[in-house]
């Protein structure tokens, strides 16, 4: 399909200018930005007049477990241990193939109402029916088995990544790709590590895992090998290729210096952060020593939504607030996060991230015609401290049209809300 | 006018519970509430049907500075001296009686949009044109000239203050409240304080004042009197009546027992606390004492939004970090501190802040049909945790509905923007 998108403010993401201008969009790929060439003007089968709207790269949510939203305002403001081992394990070991599905459903139209094209998924099991959501509702995902080493001798959940890997990796036109999930230093023994590293490296792929989330996971590791949490893993070989860390809370100058040798990145979640009081990751340390930093929601569970722009605001405040220094993490910083940063940790920034000929046509509309937007001064600030995803009216992925004027049009938002209304009631009833 | 709203979830706030039920207006009041007497059911002007919303008070932003909306986006990510000296005190010198207007209509229609029913306001001059807006908006205001005494050798201010008490306190049907408004403790003299509360407590009126809001005015207040930002406003007699104090940012355990002693109100509003780095209030210890705490954005160029919603979930996540205890500050508390801590604050919580026959009928609507709301599991925690400000659908004070399915029915939103953006263009030009 030919979409022509014109007279919009276009933020490119490439440098913090607006520009008015026309988007073209032609199959799966941005054809032109800013100047259309006059010749191609014509011809486009969907024109969407743009003015008083704002465009820019779609969000990229870089680590979330989609299918939480079944647990969603399930247990909030509970002790960290308490909310895990009293109400979301035993919940989460009562979801089947059809949980998974409508919650991973719900979420994805949750997130495309929000703005956000691309999300990083590790959970489980049944991530086929994650991949199934994502390859019927039109949006990209990187997709991990989540692997808890500690609940699995015979190593079945590494098997299940590896057949979600041959089933999908690359699928849905594109849209899909799969790493791997070692789920976390205290939840893997080092040889499982090892063996979805080499899952991963052989197959050309990547790991999604959790690290330096709370203190009590520094203490545990600490406890049990003597080492801190990046040391076990770059023991077992963990950042060895592309790896996309979770969290970094808890995390040393002399770490972030390491695992930006090593190519790592970091997706930083500030609201699941501060509402499990975990700490606040040192954003503003790892940008300025080059580490690449994307943006995630965390599942929504902890966050309770899957709001990129209440979390791009989250952590320009939490930088702030935990560095004293009002000029931390600007907001140019943050929408870069949320959007190359982020493109960036899924190793997909050749593809997404920024507009620009050439690229996969993942974009976004904003309705600028807002009191909260006015004055409007031609400023990105107003994207991180005063925009809502409700001001989001179109929402492309591949060049399809997954959202108009706020209405979804892959997804039957009736029917998937009440499945998941029925799924959450079966799983958390005790 | 007669008003029945038909089978809502309605959030009381006067117990954590939700009911189904219906509620009658009659006039500026709620008639009933829950269960309406069946001779009542009939005869309204107005039938809203409202399944699947939730009815809950209208939310009381308890600090701003409504016309600063002129400022929003204008000066961000800088130094706090910078930002103040260079950007903000420059435009606001330019500011005439056109701006302050347009300014604080803008920042109505943002509140209004917002679910926000009552505002407090310091600001000036031309205070005379807030009450305007206040009055013609249909809002509800407790408004303060800021007394900035250094800059005030003729004590003008105060005499604008009491020109403004004379004219317009318990003026609008009664919607309109006019308090006193030394600015600061490091802005006002002792004696000027003295005479600003003076005015206040022969005219039965309150104080409303910023307190101890960074370590910048802690070590001036020392430097200059030995004493800490309470001390000096307590020798003042500033506490001595109805006194809502602004940020409370580095109150002392002692500070905080004392303020309880004095029935003394704290806003809280950890926005621009985070953005501007001025630090983290402890509001879980004000609680635990007993000290009212309610709840305020500031103004838009420091939040940049009137967004009471986003400033509520920024309440509980920077209480959750700062005491880094998750079950700090939960989500009841934070709706308390929005709707009965910031209607005792204002002294107004006789007529408002919660539902129930008898009160002043200042109530809002939420559509509770959408993904981010769904499971819904019958508790208030996503309407700190989710809930989003466009998810309000109707917005009503003193009975009179001043939005409907998100229209404005007595702000001209279009116009309103125009001007602001046109007043905005010169106050900041440089």
């Amino acid at each position: 399909m030919r979409i022509l998108i014109k007279n919009a403010q276009i933020l490119t993401m490439t440098a913090p200018e607006l520009q008015k201008g026309d988007i073209l969009i032609i199959e799966d790929k941005i054809a032109a930005v800013g100047q259309v060439p006059r010749e191609m003007l014509t011809g486009s089968e969907k024109v969407i007049e743009a003015d008083n709207h704002l465009a820019m790269p779609g969000l990229i949510n870089a680590h979330t477990h989609a299918a939480m939203t079944l647990l969603r305002s399930y247990a909030d403001d509970l002790e960290l241990m308490t909310w895990l081992h009293d109400e979301i394990w035993p919940a989460e070991d009562k979801m089947d193939a059809e949980d998974i599905y409508w919650g991973t459903m719900l979420a994805i139209a949750e997130m495309i109402k929000g703005g956000t094209t691309t999300f990083a998924d590790m959970y489980g099991p049944f991530m086929d029916k994650v991949a199934e959501a994502v390859t019927s509702s039109g949006i990209r995902a990187n997709l991990s088995r989540g692997c808890v080493g500690a609940a699995d001798p015979e190593k079945i959940k590494i098997a299940e990544n590896i057949a979600l890997f041959e089933q999908y990796n690359n699928g849905a036109d594109g849209r899909i790709k799969v790493w791997f999930g070692p789920h976390a230093p205290y939840t893997c023994s080092k040889e499982y590590l090892q063996k979805l590293a080499q899952a991963a490296w052989e197959r050309g792929s990547g790991i999604h895992v959790h690290l330096a989330e709370t203190t009590s996971e520094l203490e545990q590791i600490k406890e049990g090998y003597g080492l801190s949490p990046v040391e076990y893993l770059a023991q077992a070989g963990i950042f060895d290729g592309p790896c996309l860390a979770a969290h970094g809370v808890w995390l040393s100058d002399e770490e972030i210096a390491f695992l930006k040798g090593k190519d790592v990145s970091v997706a930083h979640n500030p609201v699941s952060n501060m509402k499990l009081s975990s700490g606040a990751a040192p954003v503003a340390k790892m940008l300025a020593c080059g580490l690449n930093v994307g943006l995630g929601t965390d599942g929504a569970s902890s966050n309770n939504s899957l709001d990129m722009f209440k979390e791009m605001a989250a952590a320009a405040f939490l930088s702030k607030l935990s560095t004293m220094e009002p000029t931390s993490l600007p907001a140019y910083e943050v929408l870069k996060m949320a959007t190359v940063g982020s493109a960036k940790a899924l190793h997909w920034d050749k593809e997404i991230g920024t507009l620009e000929a050439g690229k996969k046509a993942d974009l976004i509309l904003l309705d600028l015609n807002q009191p909260h937007f006015c004055p409007w001064n031609n400023s990105v600030n107003d994207l991180v401290y005063s925009a809502k995803s409700s001001d989001v009216t179109h929402t492309i992925v591949n060049g399809q049209i997954l959202m108009e004027e706020r209405k979804l049009l892959t997804i039957d938002l009736a029917e998937v809300m009440a499945h998941a209304q029925k799924c959450a009631k079966r799983i958390t009833a005790k």
